[in-house]
């Protein structure tokens, strides 16, 4: 792998952001695109370009045809017409007749005019100074690499955290989770992990543990650790300003706390109520909440998920109160068409204001930044004191961690998850999407809530989201309290559930490979058809993903579809499969084909000269009980394939990780 | 057509809807459903089984696998979880080992747990007492005229209804209208309707029209038909409780009213603010209210859309003022992960409660029954009032109606449209099956607001959306105001929407006739592909509809593909048409097919034996233009077609269509 050509342009002053490793020499000329006034930078596209990028967000794989924000947003309505989520990844791949990719670097506002107001064009509007980055390859694989080159490796997790991980919330307490891990070990369905949400504080405050529903946090740890299950628990941004709580109280004396302009804290509403926001941008504080995390990681905990941080704001302070006296004039008027709206809006929008990121401010090297101007970092760097101060913690452990909220650079350190989804057929169909993009952006290790986070999910949704999301890095079922009840054992057909999961099981190692193998070589763990493909038909298909070079998976996202079109660039087999040991399977001829896909069935792909490593999963019960040793493949014919193995051979760091693979012939 | 066997049994004391009109005799046995103790109506699916029918509502044609409410509800979010929209079409297909139809008949509410809790099973739940028939027959079309035996023939509006309809909330006044018109004119774009919504009117009073925006609006009415373009103004259920203003008064005085329980009016807030229900119930109340029309049908207005009729109720006075008590409790509190979202629901939830409906009675025939015991007639009641008045102010002449609110019945008298839909590409999907859905219930003119109603349409969107479009009865491009402007020539590419729109009139002939004669022989319009083929394969196929049976079309749905697959169950012909008189064609074998199919593009199937008549469309400015007595056609082959042509020929009456009926051959 050759390095590429990559170029640097600046624009104003922008503020550091850390995502870019590589020290890259400014150049005067920039290629394809104008600067116009204000500014922003355009150029026309041609009909047929394509355009990537822009992390786990809403719609396709191809961007073009509408307008995006970078604008980090706690938004859980991912509708179609929305413009952000809780990432920015300005990475954006122009695959046209020239085919670049470039990184725009700033933590402030971009507006990613997609061709939106005109189909044909591209416009990109920054509100701060930021540096731009911009390379050409031969393909887009190369294009991806040229982001890695620039801004690093990506971020492995330890082994078991590709096992599977079962969350929701509205567990209680320790019983509520035994049940659960009971549940499924009756059911001989595997599980590595519990996630903990909200339920597990005392009263939403980060690092404490309800002495009422956990009496002794260790000792249960130690429990589930015993039987192979990692507790991981959530952590949000926001401090509840309890004078009584000693975090808080020290957070407030060490002044590490986001400001009003006069300097006093700024006081916003926040799941435990009123907070406070750690200013995550000054080296101190940041380093301070990183600590913070030793009373969970001195309890034994090893995985962390971090939440509420783009930040995530119900309401300041200053603005609930200024609702209030609004909401008076309303009362006692007869309220028509415009003021009805008005009023009701008082309190509908008094949550995520973009408004909020302007009343407060961060303190970088004694200067006083504002908000918005930091707001696509403010979780980036959250989580980064946080991975940081777990190498400190535990040096000789990789942990699990993963956020919400998100800036590339913030892939060398942790893994992301796309937020509150809901149990939408559309949002398992966006999930496929979404994964190659967050991995695009360096994200390898991502997932969506498998089953959807809001709403009902029914069982055939369920297990056809299960269908996709055994391939998965982050394999995570999560639901809302109040919502239908999702774990894999509630919907009946539980030997449908459970020959799909124990196939995730059989391909641990296969996708643990998969993914080291993409990591150490700056690529791709899920790849859309056009990254591996060239005709032309693989660049339209948007719901097939290639995972590796050899295999294809191709999930159904129809509710009452007994089937599904696929297209195959070339021939391939496929392998409808029920379960590892259950299957039938044909060779298909290159072209397109419906095929036939049960509830209980996925449809698997091999590609000529490639392999699928099973492992046994008798008696599995999580990733510890998988032995990598034993592998037998699934093969398009029988001709012998070469399968490069990683396993975790008690792997320390991810900087060893080369070290541990190893070729197999089948 | 033999009539079918239809079976009736009554359930406690139902109130009668009116829906049907074939005296049926009761029967005992009640064949397939159990009757559980809780009166709910069970049976087992057998795993192949299809259920359709509901009229138009979230999710696909098959609505195995969610559950659903007949609850008419103004609900402007229409995601995958909602379980009910504005209408009731309590009509079920279950098409499996057995194949029967039931319509169940109460203007209460009733739940459809169609597969939800238990994939296998249907469990159906009224609250009140109703009425059930059941029949079977051989074919998915048979089952669909014994519901028109039971319910009578839809209605069919005049030819010019089948022209386009350009409709925006937000045109202001006699200008911005004539500027809509010159526009489309300017641009060789044919249009037959203008419609109005709430701007017309002063302060959102019915029956009104602004002085100031229009200064004399029959003279404006006139100045319209002159150049061949019907304005379709809206009229809203609810009436502003103004008492300087006479409707109101009159209203008032004659206690046409809905009433709290001590008989004082029921005061709600919708657009106009404060307001009172109509009593649509009430015979009497709902002939004055019929009799209001006159102030526009004197105007010279021949077009109507009946709105927030389900009814939609912002607020209620009472509930209001408890709101307002209630928002002060959680004035300086510390908001927390709960009491937050209870102070935001507050308002968040104050509109369209069903909870309002069990605060307010009609009168009928003496006597009080409460609001949710006729929720689901109520805007059906509105508008077969509105019917019957036109019918008695305009004796010779067929006018346009169509109401948002429906209940089976109410296709006699006038069509729907499906609502508040989004500039969603899954909406232009649903547009799909709800267009055949609707077109089960015998709401025949039906159609959905083309572009997407609510948020920002794109181009592209518009334009897929629009080459479905043209196929439907009800043919209306409509949106929110502060939207993206959404008229047809608003995105460029001004030669692909012509051509598309310019296909619409070719088309009008054999959609008028398709129409009539689906109209006359208790059949539909659209059809899912399960309705005229009899394979496997076409059960499953949910984004291709046949118009009548000849015809066939499969729209674009995804943004940015460049085609999409298309199952044929025979050979076809295809045409790739971008206008009238521009396409190529293209003979298919029957089986799976990846189509091409470019921005510009609607894609036309046509089975052997079949023919397409096309009208001249040049110099083509609306449906007064198109000359039904100079038709070409498209064939599938060579070998000489007939086809039974119905034209306008200035029919006054629905009964005397059949008179119109001509065979051509081509």
């Amino acid at each position: 792998m050759t390095d590429p050509n990559i170029r640097k342009f600046t624009f104003g002053k922008p503020f550091p952001t850390g995502a870019v490793i590589r020290d890259v020499p400014e150049t005067a000329h920039l290629p394809y695109l104008t600067v116009s006034e204000d500014g922003s930078l355009s150029m026309s596209l041609a009909p047929e370009t394509i355009l990537y990028g822009l992390g786990p967000t809403v719609r396709g794989l191809n961007k073009r045809g509408w307008l995006y924000e970078s604008a980090n947003r706690d938004d859980s309505q991912h509708t179609e017409e929305k413009h952000a989520l809780y990432g920015s990844h300005n990475f954006l791949i122009v695959d046209g007749p020239a085919r670049f990719a470039l990184f725009l670097d700033t933590p402030g506002w971009v507006v990613w005019d997609l061709g939106y107001t005109d189909s044909d064009r591209i416009s990109i509007t920054a509100d701060d100074g930021f540096t731009l980055y911009l390379w050409e390859a031969e393909t887009l694989p190369e294009l991806v690499r040229g982001l890695r080159v620039l801004t690093g490796a990506p971020y492995v997790p330890p082994l078991w955290a590709f096992g599977f991980n079962q969350s929701r919330w509205g567990y209680r307490d320790e019983n509520d989770l035994r049940e659960v891990i009971r549940r499924y070990r009756e059911l001989d369905m595997p599980l590595d992990m519990v996630s903990l949400d909200l339920d597990y504080m005392e009263g939403c405050r980060d690092f404490t543990v309800s002495r009422e529903r956990f009496p002794d946090f260790a000792d249960f740890n130690r429990e589930l650790a015993g039987e192979g299950i990692h507790m991981v628990p959530i952590v949000d941004a926001a401090l509840k300003a309890d004078e009584a709580w000693p975090v808080y109280r020290e957070c407030l004396e060490k002044g590490f706390f986001c400001r009003k302009e006069d300097g006093s804290p700024f006081f916003v509403g926040v799941w435990p109520g009123k907070c406070v926001l750690p200013d995550f941008a000054d080296p101190e504080a940041a380093a301070w909440f990183g600590r913070q995390y030793r009373a969970l990681t001195d309890a034994g905990v090893r995985g962390f998920w971090n939440d509420m941080n783009e930040p995530a704001i119900f309401y300041s302070e200053d603005c609930l109160r200024e609702v209030f006296e609004k909401i008076r004039t309303f009362q006692d008027r007869d309220l028509d068409l415009d003021s009805f709206f008005e009023m009701r809006n008082l309190f509908g929008s008094l949550s995520h204001r973009d408004a909020y990121l302007r009343d407060y401010f961060h303190t970088v090297g004694g200067e006083r930044i504002r908000g918005d101007k930091l707001r696509n970092i403010y979780g980036t760097r959250m989580t980064e004191a946080a991975a940081k101060a777990l190498k400190e913690q535990l040096p000789d452990e990789r942990v699990l961690l993963f956020s919400r909220s998100s800036y590339i650079g913030l892939h060398r350190s942790a893994g992301i998850w796309y937020g509150d989804n809901r149990s939408w057929w559309s949002h398992l169909k966006w999930n496929v999407a979404q994964a190659a993009a967050a991995g695009m952006s360096g994200f390898l290790y991502s997932g969506a809530d498998i089953g959807g986070f809001g709403g009902d999910a029914t069982g055939d949704l369920a297990l056809r989201w299960l269908a996709f999301g055994i391939f998965s890095p982050l394999f995570r079922n999560h639901s809302i309290r109040g919502s239908r009840p999702q774990e894999f054992w509630r919907f009946g057909r539980e030997e449908a559930f459970r020959g799909v999961l124990k196939l995730r099981y059989a391909l641990l190692p296969f996708i643990y490979s998969e993914f080291v193998k993409a990591a150490l070589s700056g690529g791709m763990y899920f790849l859309p058809l056009s990254f591996v493909f060239s005709d032309a038909r693989s660049r339209r298909v948007e719901d097939q993903l290639m995972i590796g070079e050899g295999v294809m998976t191709a999930p159904v996202c129809e509710q009452n579809a007994d089937g599904r079109f696929v297209y195959l660039p070339e021939p391939m087999r496929l392998f409808r499969m029920r379960s590892p040991k259950d299957f039938d399977t044909e060779l298909l001829p290159a072209g397109d084909h419906f095929l036939s896909c049960t509830l209980n069935e996925v449809l698997v792909f091999l590609r000529k000269g490639y392999c699928l490593p099973l492992a046994e999963t008798d008696g599995v019960r999580n990733s510890r009980d998988v032995d990598f040793s034993r592998l037998s493949a699934l093969k398009y014919d029988e001709a012998p394939v070469s399968y490069t193995l990683y396993d975790d051979g008690g792997v320390r760091s991810e900087l060893s990780l080369e070290k541990y693979g190893r070729t197999l012939v089948f």
